[in-house]
């Protein structure tokens, strides 16, 4: 396979203007009479996307359903728009690949495990947030991670995504073709949540660099799962040798979400509580009630962020 | 990166005898005092697998999980183990990872969408049944796929999973290194598919290869993500060259299912309806009751193919 090096990058300029819209590189789609986004059951021609979504100014994402109705329901309590008892409608009810919930300016949606369901997701989002004319709009990912020297519950914003040799880089491949696109996300907004957690000061929070990978098992050097043809030493080699590149956290869909972003000129973070300490072990052995309260510190310090955003406009 | 081709593959004898256990090739979990797995919220400690399990002889995986509880319901009915209106449990419960049902000895659980999502899915599976001391398991996903040059509403029994260069081989990332592992499907149990379905003679059923990609968009040349960059001649190109190899449907989750059942010694096939031709367009647009019965067909044929093996025991 070749590996090309994409060229395409958003201008400085067109990124930071002040009608920040949404980048579609294809020209295909101003061919298409309407545009069907199959996995959220909704659609150009059945759907009035501007009406239901123009207002959108903030995108959270995390894995699972359940979380993300929960975290709908918080923010709609943080902002005042509603009861959190009060139950939210699921949008995307017609289908159970994804649930998706809005609750004024913030719209929320999971997106599974791993990078292929993560861009699948991200990638009719994106279509979602074009056709709705949505301007100005900031992505952020709440999810779960195994950490690296990290006490657990620590909430890591990660600085940019890695690859398993620790570059930062996510390989896309088209038409049987690798193309290598960057997974940086934006230190500004990192910087902006950190300082959030800071006045919450309720849990620890650090920036650092996360590693994604496409496995859970053998992907991250667990012994536990259905295969291991490593030993714990070299096991622990390859995770002390993370942590000394800078990793500080491992989870499974921040570089393709990092580089969708990128290339669509979406201002993204990452920001995942580490459920345990890898240099101390593989299970997530935890108490289901400390579990709950540790995947709650993410939501928190999203919550606070957009709450402290919307009362600067 | 170095690129390893795995020397570890089960010996026929092994794999062919009459107790074939799940083979689990990983000697730190013999040290293990308990098993939690994690995304199926059980655990070896909290759950008794051999009295929950121990009667599986046959697994059904597919995506959503929503059409794994129907597939259930419609299995209690052919196998006249319960009516099939009647509500089922899920095992997983306490999780919105995965959902999992069983009636008499058939297990159906769902994988989400993509390779990391499946690979989570069975990494527990395997060590789920191989807790259970089951025996004699033959896994199937049963799913939904692009075709390529057939009728929609064809349904494909893959011989071999390819990856987006059209080679029979997964790439597992193992401490930041590739190892290849072959991806060829047991070939008698695909005949025996085949031939269920011409029993059945409802639907054109072919066997041929799947291939599986990492992304549903830029991964299966669709000119209809948010991004595209690439003209209509280029991904025809592409589709016809894959045709031409043999490919006639492409998928997300088929490479990694059969690399990990080929390791631990379970019997397993493939059985995708495709919901369209890719040669003619790339939208799924048709109605949601065609739809629905498409999705059915690979559900009627595998519960065929259960009822006439049970009848043969």
């Amino acid at each position: 396979m070749a590996t090309v090096l994409e060229p395409k990058k958003l201008q400085d300029e067109e990124s930071t203007s002040n009608t920040n819209l949404i980048h579609l590189s294809n020209p295909h789609l101003e061919k298409m009479k309407g545009d069907i986004l199959y996995h959220f059951d909704l659609g150009t021609e059945t759907h009035d996307f501007p009406a239901m979504f123009g207002d959108v100014k903030f995108v959270c994402v995390g894995g699972s359903p359940s979380r993300m109705k929960a975290f709908t329901q918080y923010v709609a309590g943080e902002l005042e728009l509603g009861d959190p008892k009060d139950d939210i409608a699921n949008i995307c009810a017609g289908t159970d690949r994804y649930a998706m919930y809005k609750v004024g300016p913030v719209l929320s949606i999971s997106h599974g495990m791993g990078i292929p369901s993560m861009s699948i997701m991200l990638h009719e989002l994106i279509k979602l947030l074009y056709h709705s004319k949505c301007s100005n709009v900031i992505v952020i990912r709440i999810g779960t991670s195994g950490g690296i020297g990290l006490q657990p519950g620590s909430v890591v914003i990660t600085s940019r995504s890695v690859d398993a040799s620790f570059k930062a880089q996510f390989e896309q491949i088209i038409l049987g073709k690798s193309v290598i696109r960057p997974t940086e996300l934006d230190s500004e907004l990192a910087q902006e949540l950190h300082q959030c957690s800071k006045e919450i000061n309720e849990f620890n929070t650090v920036i650092g660099q996360t590693m994604c990978t496409l496995d859970f098992y053998e992907g991250q050097a667990r012994l536990d799962g259905a295969f291991c043809s490593y030993t714990e030493e070299e096991k622990m080699q390859y995770l002390k040798a993370a942590y000394e590149a800078g990793i500080r956290n491992i989870e499974m869909e921040s570089s393709v979400f990092a580089a969708m972003c990128n290339l669509s000129g979406l201002r993204a973070a990452v920001v995942c509580v580490t459920l345990l300490n890898r240099l101390e072990g593989d299970q997530i052995s935890n108490s289901h009630d400390v579990l709950v309260e540790y995947q709650q510190r993410p939501q928190k310090l999203v919550g606070y962020f957009i709450k402290k955003q919307l009362a600067k406009n």
